[in-house]
């Protein structure tokens, strides 16, 4: 009311990150709702409130903005993840369920759309096709970490990159219809399995 | 040599049938190629040899060729795996490495463009996710019995769908790179775990 304005206040740098994660969470949005061919740095300066300009001062080019939402929005949902298990392996099967979470959501569905984009513009493959293996490795890792899965044994390994391949199929799934129901069982009985698997490793 | 064509001694319907599966095959390695947004009825009779009338006489929309296209090969491929395997439940991992190999090839990628065009657009969307479900319940009950898998014990019918998920996340796995040295050490290893699980269900 009349005085010193929030704005004013906060420095210049952390505006500028504000913005900066503005655009990156309404480039998620925007992908996972238009599209590829629906998502364009305009439509998501409009989205996230901010001036075409300011957009293109972060992000030079659609490729930079949309590649690094997704990278951005994985490594938040990574971190978070983690979070939610301090000790880590406490529980095989509720990591799984946190695992397969992953790929239901507004980030799964818009990396789904890079992706699949990427396979048929030449533009984009080599970009994404390198986001793709950096996320998947981190994920990969984050499961083995949780899981409390000893990888020096014959196919623990392999056994935890295909649970992190279900999880993909299980996100596919859902992108037309609620999947839910029959999701649940399925991670119930995989995460059974999968709870043998690293509990009776070959070598133990 | 100035004798009567081949086209003269076919049929009128068999010419037609063969035209319609021209279409049929063309559309499939388009989208495969292309994607949805490069994919029109136009392209796709241009490649197959046909006149653009004679394409839009066998499907008058653009949604009537390409799902009819997928619906088509997703039939063939069925059939084509099930005379691998006349007697059934032969070798499970054999079934198993089978049924991933659905998932990698041109019929899945264009089944993945048309599936992520539909969740960002109207009028595919209901007609998707119909072809979506019954291809879907089609390809479980070729690997139960292809598996040999007693759905009448706890668990089993959730082991085949989670096998089915993880096969279609391989697919997604190998779209933007050559992912078959990985796959056929997860689909070894898990095709271990399911087969000792279909064996030790519990009820057996």
């Amino acid at each position: 009311m009349g005085g010193v304005s929030t704005a004013d206040r906060v420095p210049k740098q952390d505006r500028s990150r504000a913005t900066r994660q503005r655009l990156l969470e309404a480039a998620v949005a925007c992908l996972a709702e238009r599209g590829w061919s629906g998502s364009t740095v305009s439509v998501v300066a409009e989205r996230a409130g901010v001036s075409r300009g300011a957009a293109q001062h972060h992000f030079p080019t659609r490729e930079d903005l949309f590649t690094g939402a997704v990278e951005y929005m994985a490594e938040e949902r990574t971190t978070a993840i983690r979070a939610l298990f301090p000790e880590g392996a406490a529980d095989r099967r509720a990591v799984v369920a946190a695992l397969v979470d992953l790929y239901t959501g507004p980030l799964f569905r818009a990396a789904l759309h890079l992706w699949v984009a990427a396979s048929s513009e030449e533009q984009l493959g080599p970009r994404v096709t390198e986001l793709e293996a950096r996320v998947g490795r981190e994920t990969h890792r984050m499961a083995v970490d949780l899981l409390g899965a000893d990888e020096s044994r014959p196919g623990v390994r392999e056994t935890v990159q295909g649970l992190l391949d279900m999880a993909r199929g299980l996100g596919l799934a859902n992108l037309l219809t609620d999947d839910a129901g029959r999701r649940e069982r399925v991670v119930a009985q995989w995460g059974a399995l999968l709870d043998e698997a690293l509990g009776h490793a070959p070598g133990a």
